[in-house]
C-alpha cells in the first residue's frame, strides 16, 4: 500500500488527503509534526533531502515529493486529470501559480498568524503578503467568473491545488467577501462526493 | 506557428527557448522588456493576467503560461518528456522543486545583483537568499552524484528548469566550486547538439 507522510494541518498535506478521498486510494497516514523539527531528522532526510512534507512512499520503497507532482501521479488515468495535452498543461500552469503566486503569500500569512500567533517582529511581513495574496485571488475571481472549475467544466488537480489554501486564506487575513466566482467554487468542491474537511482524521 | 512572448535574458524566457532549439520547434519570438513595464500593459495583461513571461501563444488563439508548464507542452511525446508515470511526476516534482526552493532565492539574488545593480537597500535581502539558494544547490549535487540527468540517464525538461538559472549562479554571488557533480552536468548540458547559449540571437 502506498504511504503518505504529512500533516493534516497543512495545506500542502492536505491536497493529497483530499485527493485519495476523492479517488477512494486506500493509503497509510504517516504524522509528520513540522513545528517539533520531525522533518529536521536523519530518517526523514533521507526520504527528503529537501526536509518537506508531503512525500509519497511506493510499496517498491520509491519515494516522490512535492505536493502537486504527487497528485498528479496519483490521479493519472482518473476523473481528476485530464487526457488532452493543452487541458494538462492548464492544469499545472495553474499549479506553478499556485506554487509561485499563491502559496508563498497566502499560505504563509496564515502560518505567522496561525501557528506563530501573529509575533510582532514579523508584523510587517505579514502585511506584506496581503498585496501579492490579494492579487492571486484576483487572477482565480476572473478566471472563475468564466468557467466552475480553473480548467473548464471538469473539477481537477489544478482546483486541489488551490483550494488547499484558499480556502483557509481568512486564518491568514484575507476577506474573501469580494471574490464570488471564489466562494462559489469552494462551495462547489465542498459539495463534491467524498468531500472531507481539512482536519478530518477520517 | 506558434508565438513564444518572452526575455531573452530571463532565465524562465530562456527555458523555452532552449527547448525550442534542442527539438527545433520553429517559433516566433516576441520580445517583451520587463525593466521597461512592457508586462504591465493593459494588452499583455489581457494575455496573461498575471503580468509574467513567458507565454505561449497557440495559432487558435489559446495561451499558456508558466515556464515548466509551457515546457512540458511543447515538449509532450518527445524524447525530452518520458512516457512512464512516475518518471513524469519525477520531472513534475522537480520543477517544483525549482519554482519553490531554487529560482526564488538564486534568480532573484542574480536579479537583485545583475539588473538592479546590488543597491545598498536590498544587500541584506541579496545576502539572505545564500543559504537557501546553497541548500538548493546542495539538494541536486546528491542527485547528480548518482544520475547523469536529474531524473536518471535521460535528459528531461526537468533539467532544462535547474539548468535555466544554475550555469548563471555565479551572477548571484554562488560559487560552485564544491559542486562538482552540478558543474559535470552543466557541461553535458553544453555539449547536446542544438545547444543555444542564454543570450543567443540565432
Amino acid at each position: 500500500m502506498i504511504k503518505i507522510y504529512g500533516d493534516i494541518q497543512s495545506g500542502n498535506c492536505y491536497k493529497i488527503k483530499l485527493l485519495c478521498s476523492f479517488l477512494s486510494l486506500e493509503h497509510e497516514w504517516h504524522h509528520i509534526d513540522i513545528l517539533a523539527g520531525d522533518t529536521k531528522h536523519a530518517d526523514f532526510l533521507s526520504k527528503n533531502p529537501n526536509g518537506k512534507i508531503p512525500l509519497l512512499a511506493l510499496p517498491d520503497g520509491r519515494y516522490l515529493t512535492e505536493s502537486n507532482a504527487i497528485m498528479n501521479y496519483l490521479a493519472a488515468n482518473s476523473k481528476l486529470l485530464p487526457s488532452d495535452n493543452f487541458d494538462l498543461a492548464k492544469v499545472q500552469q495553474w499549479q506553478f501559480f499556485e506554487q509561485y503566486s499563491h502559496e508563498p503569500y497566502i499560505a504563509v500569512a496564515r502560518f505567522i498568524a496561525k501557528y506563530l500567533g501573529l509575533p510582532e517582529d514579523r508584523r510587517a511581513e505579514y502585511e506584506s503578503k496581503h498585496q501579492n495574496g490579494y492579487k492571486a485571488l484576483s487572477i482565480m475571481e476572473s478566471q472563475l467568473a468564466k468557467t466552475p472549475y480553473l480548467i473548464g467544466e471538469q473539477l481537477t488537480t489544478a482546483d486541489i491545488a488551490l483550494y488547499a489554501y484558499t480556502h483557509v486564506a481568512d486564518e491568514g487575513g484575507f476577506d474573501l467577501t469580494n471574490y464570488p466566482a471564489i466562494l462559489a467554487w469552494l462551495n462547489r468542491i465542498q459539495n463534491q462526493p467524498n468531500y472531507i474537511a481539512m482536519n478530518s482524521t477520517d
